[in-house]
């Protein structure tokens, strides 16, 4: 044994006896889809940038990121996780409800903490945390704005998306907010949260109605959709389009005050982030962090649109 | 000016020239109640440690606690926060709702971010972050709990608090998860959160009943009376008392296996903590922490409740 490996031996041991010189390094595992389109995207983006953050902050938090492009290589990944990874806490966007259910029920418990994002998993109380974000409130905003952005009225055209508990609780609170405004719905159609089916909507929308003073589009994938329509059939009735999610492209415009893009109300792919960050102040601190977040949606404008607009996210 | 002082004033237009070498300073005003009783003084425990724990990890946050003996006094420290010690965010937990909402709205309409603990104000939508206890889960968690002590069923006696919305919202959901269950609920009064009311109450109700198998205080100050009340009288029929809130002694009690205080519920007073916690994330990070955030009430076993004891808090 060399003089310095002697020292190095005796260093250790010291640390060792005192114990609280050698904190224990705790693991996350974070498990999402790939970034298979722009929302996604964002979401990789903000699960990366915070675990670089994290880990700069904390020494003793060590991360393990996996993207899965289907249901079945997320389980896996999950799987992966708990058998050689031995992660104390799991952050989990589900790709789907059902096929990951049982992987992280198993998880949960083998006694490591669960993290769940957006979707919920099938079955009821598996995880410690939910992290979500608000439905009702996103429409209720979007609902809030367009009655302050029309103070006379009007006659406005909806394009909902993919039908689901989440778009009736978007709509929902959306009616609810612009009744008795004096906005006028003439008509509301499913564009499936998708561009092309949002583009035939408002081209039959704007077929059918020779006056249309605003759209609710309550998505920014829509809102491209339904931009392209109006562009394509050379109308200028149309005063605004009110899209949703915080779409880098469209919180530009509205930071840029292009008026057809007033505003945008968050649903933010940065919700990950959020649950990467609880997890961690679960491990680090005495906070209590079981339940649930919902992550409100926030009204952009002009005003606070720069903290809404990430530089170097793809979203 | 000497050598001293110019190389100083170098070095400081040098460091105000980068910019980046000098991170902005944020300053979290942190408002809360004295500690006049047990909870009130494990919630300014947890908000001392978790200052103390954020100020060592984030050298650019700073923070200025306030703690009011009554309603007026939070008034003053909420003003004197917002005039004079330029603070980015407030994370107050309200003394009572109505003569804090204007303040708060004050601190709010400057652009300033807000956060509420527990209390809500008496005007929906000031805040950005609403951090609150579960009222309905601490209900079902403690009726779940109920059922599983008592697979055979039994009779109970049950202790009210104040007549109030949250009581009503613990008892409806105990009300709940017990029913089919066998377990029959002879008598429930209002106990109101307090040792004394509670230690009449439960002295009637050992008088009215000669036979009682277990007893839902259904929180700690009230048990310590019901516990009181059942020695006082030299009764052995009753098996065990459910508490409630997570106080340090009854904890203890749970962790040494002391049968007639086998679990506790949470509702805890480092919900402050959390409060603090997310508000820190929110001027560190990208996280969107705006919205509610529902602090499970988890039961606390054997197995666990090491993890719910804080040796240095007062409660």
């Amino acid at each position: 044994m060399t003089k310095f490996t002697a020292l190095l031996a005796g260093t250790m041991t010291a640390a060792l006896m005192t114990g609280a010189a050698v904190a224990e390094t705790k693991v996350v595992g974070v498990s999402i889809p790939a970034a298979t389109h722009g929302w996604a995207g964002g979401m990789n983006y903000h699960a990366r940038t915070t675990i670089e953050r994290l880990e700069a902050v904390y020494e003793d938090l060590d991360f393990v990121l996996s993207t899965a492009s289907d249901p079945g290589a997320q389980v896996n990944d999950v799987e992966d996780m708990l058998a050689t990874r031995n992660i104390d806490a799991l952050v989990i966007l589900p790709f789907e409800s059902d096929p990951l259910t049982a992987p992280v029920q198993a998880v949960a418990d083998a006694g490591v903490w669960v993290t769940v994002v957006d979707r919920g998993l099938s079955v009821p109380g598996i995880e410690d945390l939910y992290v979500a974000g608000d439905n009702p409130g996103f429409g209720r905003v979007s609902g809030e704005f367009m009655v302050e952005a029309m103070p006379d009225g009007g006659d406005i055209v909806v394009l909902r998306g993919i039908p689901t508990t989440i778009d009736n609780e978007r709509v929902d609170n959306f009616t609810a907010a612009i009744e008795g405004s004096g906005i006028n719905v003439l008509d509301m159609e499913h564009g499936n949260w998708n561009r092309d089916d949002s583009f035939t909507v408002m081209e039959d929308f704007l077929s059918k109605y020779p006056k249309i003073d605003a759209v609710w589009a309550s998505d920014d994938d829509m809102a491209i959709g339904v931009l392209a329509a109006i562009e394509a059939a050379g109308r200028d009735d149309i005063q605004f389009v009110l899209g949703g999610a915080g779409m880098k492209e469209m919180i530009a415009r509205t930071r840029d005050n292009d008026p057809m893009i007033p505003a945008n109300v968050t649903y933010p792919p940065a919700m990950i982030a959020t649950a990467i960050e609880l997890t961690a102040v679960g491990l680090v601190s005495n906070a209590p962090v079981s339940g649930t977040f919902t992550i409100g949606s926030v009204l952009v404008t002009p005003d606070n649109a720069a903290d809404y607009y990430y530089e170097d996210s793809p979203f």
